[in-house]
């Protein structure tokens, strides 16, 4: 990638900065981590293009906001009139896009980018106040982003108490969105206040975001955080070390059932079997009211090698027959609370999911 | 190790090897699986003692029987009298047992030759013929353990039917043990038999038994094995693919109360939760009636290398606080049955497991 790179110390761990000093956007190089903090420095759509290609950012709200910011780079040196700058804005929109095929927030982001260009357009903006207009933006949609997390931080937070230890799976943080994350938002929010939470994080086989992010980004805030393997949550809960799971979510369907990282299942059933009530965090964004139940949901099966050889040594034999599923859907009775920006939803959750959005 | 290697071919993959043919003890390097299989050549205690030492064998049977043969090899070529070769095979015995500290298997295999070598040279016998009976015991302990833990396939066969899924968890295989193993052995059997299980295999982290070890010795055999990481059990079980859960175990409490390698306890709860049985497969010598409960068994907590950078590369942050126990305790209220190779006991443990004593 044809960037400067530059590491960077900060109160707390962004994934993705906007530098106003050096009018560029700053983003956190994921894929070195825990190693390495490493901020990639760009100045160009291209770049932003890659950074999100090759997976230096990731996490769908992060990714999003990168690509706002990379509209605005990929036009601010354009040096025509308002249509065409308005014709080149929609064009790096169309690029951007083509950087990854999955992520949703990339696509929601790019939509709203596109359509602020041409209101702004269509009321005669000046192409450099345009320009302003459209960097203004991408800051916005990251603003967004961050409260979004804050709020969800601050409802799931009224559920915890000084003292309680808090067991999460995957990585659902700070990292993945504008700041706070979702399922880590409330532990972000204790820290600052003096609030003493002891989280248990599971390292999350077979890519290990669990042990490579969470616990990365926990330590970097300075929250009690202690790194188990996956198999070893009964053995904590059972010692009475756990007062609530919370988990981020892939996807909620309209019943309520969840999907998130394989092994988040496992961890509910545990929790369920131990008396522990298991929190699932998310922006209302990630309620799919289309999708009826989990059964609705799609699970991707990944490549073997992530189980056989997942850190650059084989560790099981050639040949041997593997099942790699990336997620897994926990059913609604397993979910105490799905806690949103908007506030806590509890079961019934087709009733209760129903008026959320009402 | 001062042993010249050969790999080799077998019908089953046998961890200790008595090469008549040779003389010599051919020990499979469990150190290199699964990438290699590798026999080491060894012709005296030495180079047995390091082999133990340096974990070339592990497994508390396979390591007795290992360190017996070790006796024979340190006195075979001893030229002195019958009362001198007692005394050289005592010291040989002395000197194996110096080669781990906690094997009970070990000091058990090294007493018994001990005490036969003594029997021996009482009755009179040459000292020629004295070594050979000493070789003699050294493969009857072996063959001994062989049929233990067939006994045990025998018993934990009659529970299960074609087509069955099981799921077991770290390694109590043939690598372990003479042949066969505990857990595994009603695999092997129902192979023999044309008996079809399908078997999935945790991974085991943090070491990888499963992984390395489990998945790699029931490939060789043809079994129908599937690796998967530890926090997929659940998911797994939900499908409905797994009709009993089956593994071995360090210590069983005189209550019925198991530990076993970290992880057997999730596994337990997961079976529990989905109506699926959990089997305990040990000879009776892993039953100590002189343990109460669970709570006496002292657990071992491992390196936190063992998590943070077992795959030969970091994978978490430096300085990160790790929980690692290498075991937990399952409830004897989790165990639907103990097989051993007097039969299979059920609760309530603490009378029947007196019964199997008496």
């Amino acid at each position: 990638m044809s960037t400067t790179e530059h590491t960077a110390s900060a109160d707390w761990l962004q994934s993705v900065r906007w530098n106003s000093a050096e009018n560029r956007l700053d983003l956190l190089d994921q894929r070195l981590l825990p190693d390495e903090i490493v901020y990639l420095a760009l100045t160009t759509s291209e770049q932003v293009w890659d950074a999100i290609k090759q997976l230096a950012v990731r996490g769908a709200p992060a990714i999003g906001i990168s690509a706002a910011y990379g509209v605005y780079l990929g036009v601010r040196d354009h040096s025509g009139g308002r249509d065409e700058l308005l014709d080149a804005a929609v064009k790096q929109c169309d690029y951007l896009a083509t950087s990854r095929p999955t992520a949703v927030n990339l696509f929601w982001a790019l939509d709203r980018m596109k359509q602020r260009a041409r209101e702004l357009a269509s009321a005669g903006t000046e192409p450099e106040a345009l320009k302003q207009a459209l960097l203004d933006e991408a800051k916005l949609i990251q603003s967004e982003d961050e409260e979004t997390c804050r709020l969800i931080g601050e409802h799931a937070l009224s559920l915890f108490e000084d003292g309680m230890g808090l067991l999460t799976h995957c990585n659902a943080g700070g990292l993945a969105t504008a700041r706070y994350g979702t399922a880590l938002a409330p532990m972000y929010l204790a820290q600052e206040r003096g609030i003493r939470l002891k989280v248990y994080a599971d390292e999350t086989r077979p890519v290990l975001q669990g042990a490579r992010l969470t616990a990365f980004e926990l330590q970097q805030a300075g929250v009690d955080v202690t790194l188990i393997c996956d198999n070893m949550a009964g053995a904590v809960m059972s010692k009475g070390w756990v007062q609530a799971v919370i988990v981020g979510t892939d996807r909620v369907a309209a019943n309520g059932d969840v999907a998130n990282k394989i092994g988040t299942y496992s961890v509910a059933v545990l929790a369920k079997a131990h008396g522990i009530p298991v929190y699932v965090a998310c922006p209302t964004s990630t309620i799919d009211m289309n999708t009826p139940t989990g059964a609705d949901i799609p699970i991707e099966e990944r490549h073997e090698d992530e189980i056989t050889q997942g850190f650059g040594k084989r560790t099981a034999p050639q040949g041997i027959k593997v099942y790699n599923p990336a997620f897994d859907v926990t059913p609604n009775e397993y979910v105490t609370a799905i806690i949103t920006e908007k506030g806590i939803v509890r079961a019934p959750y087709t009733e209760n999911l129903k008026k959320l959005f009402n």
